[in-house]
């Protein structure tokens, strides 16, 4: 790419740089939690019509995907979960076409006290935006959108499609981007701006969710046995997970991205319940599980060694194993991807472009990064054929409290972003 | 008593028995769960307003119990408390006054799945009555009913005023009973149908409530580390506490009448809840524990151990140490009670009459049992220096699945009670 070309498209960048900001507080204010992604979703779909994209707005049917690979299984209806894209068309089609996706729903904000200000009330400290989904992803979803407004800016527009996608269900099952696949949505490459310091993602982690439902011996608190209290059961089961989990962190069992990751494989206990009264020995409990798994490591399988050590713990307690525990998967059956492991031209062209775009911005290599999450970047890459690129700003606090993303860092990533569709997609005149 | 009144007594419970039976089952649909009293309590007023009681029915007022020994801390107000007593006022008086308590107040009934038939659709089968509170207590507020009224068929009434109760409250706080003391009702005894088998209950455990709050570091799971988890965290907080529960177990611990009971120190983990998303490290747990006490234990200085043990345990841990659990007491703050350390005169008296009655109907001597739950005796024998006898049909599985109360044990406690208040008050010609 020309040099003085670069120069106009950052330059173009850090002039809207101000509104960039101005529009990410907003969207952040939308509180997009699970089902309430509605008012986000509007705004974005506004934001895309007014910039005359061709807008596609619709809801997820279950009976469309639920036979794909990578769909995960959910409980309820989709009623709430709309997708959006936003289409360029391009009128020479000289170029590479792109898909440019991102997450609009956010995780719960957990208990508001331990928040210092509301999460849903963004707003910038010393160089940071704070706010609920400001980092994870709201900062990306903008940063794809104000990286095409800056070549719009000085007239100019990707020699290519370009699809401008903003999803749900990235948080909790992916079929959000599934959706996408399904409607058609299909490109030389991929790139999502998740959170993740400016790095290239190389690998990322699977994630399956499970719920175990433990059944009790209820009985009043004055006659309590050992045993039938079925939160008290839970107890050796979750110690039997964090076996599980110490087994597939051993150095013989990962995949080669994640040979010198400290701990990739983490359990996580992320939601308990159980028990209606303290002096009633409780006859239910249910808690929520996630763990990793590798890429190329055998789902099915993986599902199986967790049936199977949740079973075993079960059978040998006293009182569980004539009360079997019952297992609810739902949420997240979502396979490991090594964008590593990618071996075609076209994600050599697509990393090649994109190292080049960020060495031009930082002046400095693309590092690379093998995560301990999922993202999206799956279904592009394993079901799809597309290289799907995982490149995005610097957030603190993702899923936490006073969770923020690094203004100059959006910067960055916006920057990089703009230079990397003109260079993959080219560029024409609008 | 002579024998021919005897006979008459017994055969007026008998004849009434079909009644007392259909009331009983009307009573057990009502779902008095804590709060939902008000329907329940509106039939027990209606059935003593039909019957001449002079009735008193009254809200609970914080304010006015507060200050008073045997107070259990609550949570927010007492809008939906209303406790109901009805006064027999005696012409003569010449005979012993008498409080006739019983709790109206049920437990959840838990899942309903979990029951074999809905647990507020009372049924009789095989000498049996199903439902959530039949046996705990309503079958023992009814036989009070029903006892007088055995007494009232056959022209006579008790020669001393009596009180019937009818009180909310006992599953949690006790407050219900404090409230009546503090209204003013008092007496020279009472009795108390709780359903612990035909057996005269020698003593009581006091019984103490604490909800503990645990807050995690949380973040995106794929950071998780060792002990940052809010419901994790739970998991050594609950052992130190078995541990307690052993200690106050040992031997040397225990009051005179719990020498021989087997394990009479429950610690239940009732109640939990923590964390909101699969892949969020939790934030927050919170978990309701109920422990028992002996009589005469200091309950401020049991208090002190559990803070100690809680404490002791979170300071073992490394996260936990830094952010030191929350404990509320909220809920039960009840003192032990032992009838058998009554050495009054009064209380002899009334354990004779007790006696007299029960062998009068069984054949049998009384059995004293020392029981390992609380009851709302403790505020007449504590507080009042009133003797509390606990005495009340079998029932089984009370605060469990397909609760239940026999019902030849009903008529055999209706009819002990009636021979009783004929003996204790005395009778009058109505």
């Amino acid at each position: 790419m020309d040099q003085e070309l670069q120069t106009r498209i950052l330059s173009a960048v850090d002039d809207a740089f101000d509104d960039e900001i101005a529009f990410l507080s907003e969207l952040t204010a939308h509180p997009s939690t699970r089902g309430q992604e509605q008012g986000a979703q509007d705004f974005m779909a506004g934001a895309l019509t007014e910039r005359g994209y061709e807008v596609d707005r619709w809801q997820i049917e279950v009976e469309k995907i639920r036979h794909l690979p990578g769909f995960s299984p959910v409980i309820g209806d989709y009623e709430d979960a709309v997708n959006v894209v936003g289409s360029h068309r391009s009128a020479s089609r000289k170029g590479r076409s792109l898909i440019l996706n991102g997450h609009i729903d956010v995780v719960p904000a957990g208990p508001l006290d331990m928040w210092d200000r509301p999460p849903f009330e963004p707003h910038v400290d010393d160089g940071w935006l704070y706010g609920r989904g400001a980092g994870d992803m709201k900062a990306g979803l903008v940063s794809n959108l104000f990286a095409l407004d800056a070549l719009r800016s000085i007239g100019l527009a990707p020699a290519a499609d370009v699809f401008f996608q903003s999803v749900v269900e990235e948080e909790c099952t992916g079929n959000g981007a599934l959706a996408c696949l399904e409607r058609g949505y299909t490109a030389e490459a991929a790139l999502i701006p998740e959170p993740f310091e400016e790095k290239l993602v190389s690998a990322q982690l699977g994630v399956i969710w499970a719920q175990v439902h433990l059944k009790g011996l209820p009985t009043h608190v004055a006659y309590a046995g050992s045993g039938a209290n079925a939160i008290e059961a839970a107890i050796p089961l979750i110690a039997a997970l964090h076996g599980l989990e110490e087994r597939w962190n051993a150095p013989g069992c990962r995949h080669s991205e994640y040979g010198h990751v400290h701990h990739p494989i983490n359990l996580n206990i992320g939601k308990i319940q159980g028990g209606d009264w303290a002096s009633s020995v409780p006859a239910w409990c249910v808690f929520d599980m996630r763990i990793a798994i590798y890429p190329g490591q055998d789902i099915e399988a993986a599902k199986a060694e967790i049936v199977d050590t949740i079973m075993e713990a079960a059978r040998s307690n006293a009182f569980l194993k004539h009360s079997l525990p019952e297992i609810v998967w739902h949420g997240f059956m979502a396979e490991g991807y090594a964008l590593a492991d990618d071996r075609s031209e076209t994600a050599a062209a697509a990393i090649g472009s994109l190292d080049a775009a960020h060495v031009a911005v930082n002046g400095s290599a693309l590092d690379r990064l093998a995560i301990t999450a999922t993202t999206d970047a799956r279904f592009f890459g394993l079901y799809a054929d597309t290289p799907a690129l995982v490149y995005g700003p610097r957030a603190e606090a993702i899923h936490g409290f006073n969770e923020r993303v690094e203004l100059e860092s959006i910067r960055r990533i916006t920057q990089s972003t703009a230079l990397f569709i003109a260079d993959w997609c080219g560029l024409e005149t609008i």
